[in-house]
């Protein structure tokens, strides 16, 4: 029969893909390109020429027998050999291949990581503003999320309002930096003392608090800085990563996890994983695509065009009188909205073609997001029709 | 804390995976092709080149954007289109790309059909002989799988143990046609049969009961027959595929469910499928490969070896000796043991540098697997060996 449960899902549409899906249909009206579309995470830039290269190489030349043939169940060794010289080169780790599982993007990889360190009924607390996916992403794994309110002065973490609602139940923390939606970018200083805090945690509660560490932006940093590795600051770390955002691949599905070596039974998680893939029906990323990854490992599309966005309209939005903090990283930016019902202000901006996002869904009120993984030009074209949208509607 | 339940699966290893695995370190010593491996189903012919030539005058000629852009929630629409296409003009039925879900392979298919129409604690049937991870699958949507004892004559099905077994809370019978690993091709007469058992059911117990039909070998059948399409004979069929086999591509991870129209609920199931692909961190397969298998949509691989590799082994097993049921399709083929102990038989065989999967995790005793998906010569050069085998060991 049915499942009533995933039946009673189906009225619950997202918002960002209901404004996307308008944008879409408002486009086929006034033609797309005068539809300041803000409303979708879908990187803007092509995959860098050397993953087209090497796709093509490998077709043209490897045995298609062994090129499409069954990955290893824990992934093809050789992919994950790499990935884990690559972190270690870049963050100082001691990763060896055992300790990466590929999967399909940052969402196969937080099904996983998710699946391994909880039982059905633990507490997962994640920080707001926070993706929305991650609901589905917990659940699915049978425990609850509880989102820990939101520092609005720089969207790090409200370590206040954590350490409130830490409690015995809690095995994750869950956090997202460089940070959809707002574009914050954890500092060292702000992952230094949240390993402290989960550190204490776990000899007072007398077990292991496991950090989930969502980075699908790593490589979207802005101002020529890099986002301290997490793992590097706290032993229970299990790396969630999508090449999606970095190599613009988000239909791809190509990820892992990286379990930290000095985990808890960190040699165990990844033959976990593999055993919870069986469950899923998840059975490995594709086996070119693993190959491929590896083969351009430490190289990423030219991602300079976020920053360029991000500087225009920062510049903007702060010289019209948002309240906005610069974000750090990401292709989003988190204004305040001009009104405290973020839902009415997005709905007012939709009249000038202007798709926000309002910021509910991420579990604060008042903001909205852009997504401004989209040309430089529109940027440009869009921040006239912001202003006079700003000036006719709140006299700005 | 690291989840008990999945780290107790960590014993558990498979017996194929471990006499595939030795079959390889064997091969390491002597010479892999003096290792007459029929351990694993891992096809052995390539993807037919119109498929390489498909991927690559993509990766060449379309827009890296929107070729690896995140695909729709439901799966590409002009590819779920084609998929319904081929399939109501080779089995006259009336898909529409609604009914259509792209997974990532069989696997991925069967882990949504599961959910979509069982609620945990159900009960699941299917057939013996049958492929062993049905389990993970099966417990993972949270059902419990019971397997009917199998049809030894013929490997269809047992129809007086089906009745014994259905009681109220089946909600769904599994079936595997062609099946892994009897190479059985259920006939019509077998359908029909089972169709009027499930409806009269259906009406006894006042709830549907679904037909999940697995279909991986549909297109490997012999003697120029085809499989009767299961669908075709029930309305609440969901028919599960994947490419693995018919195009040789079991590492890129593409299948997809197919609801049939006439299903209770048919245009919800899809929808369904696309809330549990959420939570499974599932999200699509690879954008470009549903692309891909459309463009060449009606083709296979060419898959004539698997009948030359059948009808070598079937000829010479019957005129050692075996008692052995002829497939009538897949690459597999199920003789009856020389003793009673599967397991015991094929550890004598391996002595010899023969390869067999005793049947036991598939659900009957006193039989063995040959996965004749190899080169044809090393079949050949496998039958003299086989003959020593049972002369020395069984006096044969």
């Amino acid at each position: 029969m049915i499942n009533e449960t995933y039946k009673a899902m189906l009225g619950g549409k997202s918002v960002i893909r209901t404004l996307s899906e308008y944008a879409t249909a408002r486009g086929t009206e006034i033609g797309y390109d005068n539809v300041f579309d803000y409303s979708l995470g879908n990187p803007s830039v092509p995959c860098p020429s050397s993953f087209t290269k090497a796709m093509i190489d490998m077709y043209e030349t490897a045995d298609p027998v062994a090129l499409h043939g069954y990955s290893p169940s824990l992934g093809n060794p050789e992919a994950c050999r790499t990935i884990a010289e690559s972190l270690n080169r870049r963050f100082g780790m001691d990763y060896t291949a055992g300790h990466i599982f590929p999967t399909t993007g940052a969402a196969g990889a937080l099904a996983h990581a998710l699946r391994a360190v909880t039982k059905p009924g633990d507490e997962v607390l994640t920080f707001a503003p926070y993706f929305p996916e991650y609901h589905p992403y917990v659940e699915g794994a049978g425990a609850r999320l509880t989102v820990v309110p939101a520092d609005i002065e720089s969207f790090q973490i409200n370590f206040a309002a954590f350490e409130a609602a830490l409690n015995p139940e809690v095995t994750v923390v869950l956090i997202n930096t460089p940070n959809n939606p707002s574009g914050a970018v954890y500092s060292a200083e702000t992952l230094d003392r949240l390993a402290g805090i989960l550190r204490a945690k776990q000899a007072e509660y007398g077990h292991d608090i496991f950090l989930i560490s969502d980075e699908p932006y790593r490589e979207i940093v802005f101002d020529g800085g890099t986002q301290p590795y997490p793992a590097k600051f706290y032993d229970n770390t299990l790396t969630c990563y999508s090449w999606s955002k970095s190599l613009s691949l988000p239909g791809e599905r190509i990820g892992y996890v990286a379990v930290n070596p000095r985990a808890t039974d960190a040699e165990l998680i990844v033959p976990m994983c593999g055993q919870i893939s069986r469950g899923t029906g998840h059975n490995c990323p594709s086996s070119s695509m693993q190959l491929a990854v590896a083969k351009i490992i430490d190289e990423t599309s030219d991602l300079s065009v976020y920053e360029t966005n991000m500087n225009l309209l920062y510049d903007a939005l702060t010289s019209i009188g948002f309240d906005v903090v610069r974000p750090g990283g990401t292709f989003y930016i988190f204004p305040k909205a001009l009104e405290a019902d973020a839902n009415a202000f997005c709905m007012k901006a939709k009249e000038y073609d202007l798709i926000l996002v309002p910021s509910d869904s991420f579990g604060v009120s008042g903001y909205f997001r852009m997504a401004y993984c989209i040309d430089t030009d529109k940027v440009k074209r869009s921040i006239p029709v912001l202003e006079r949208f700003v000036r006719e509607e709140y006299g700005l």
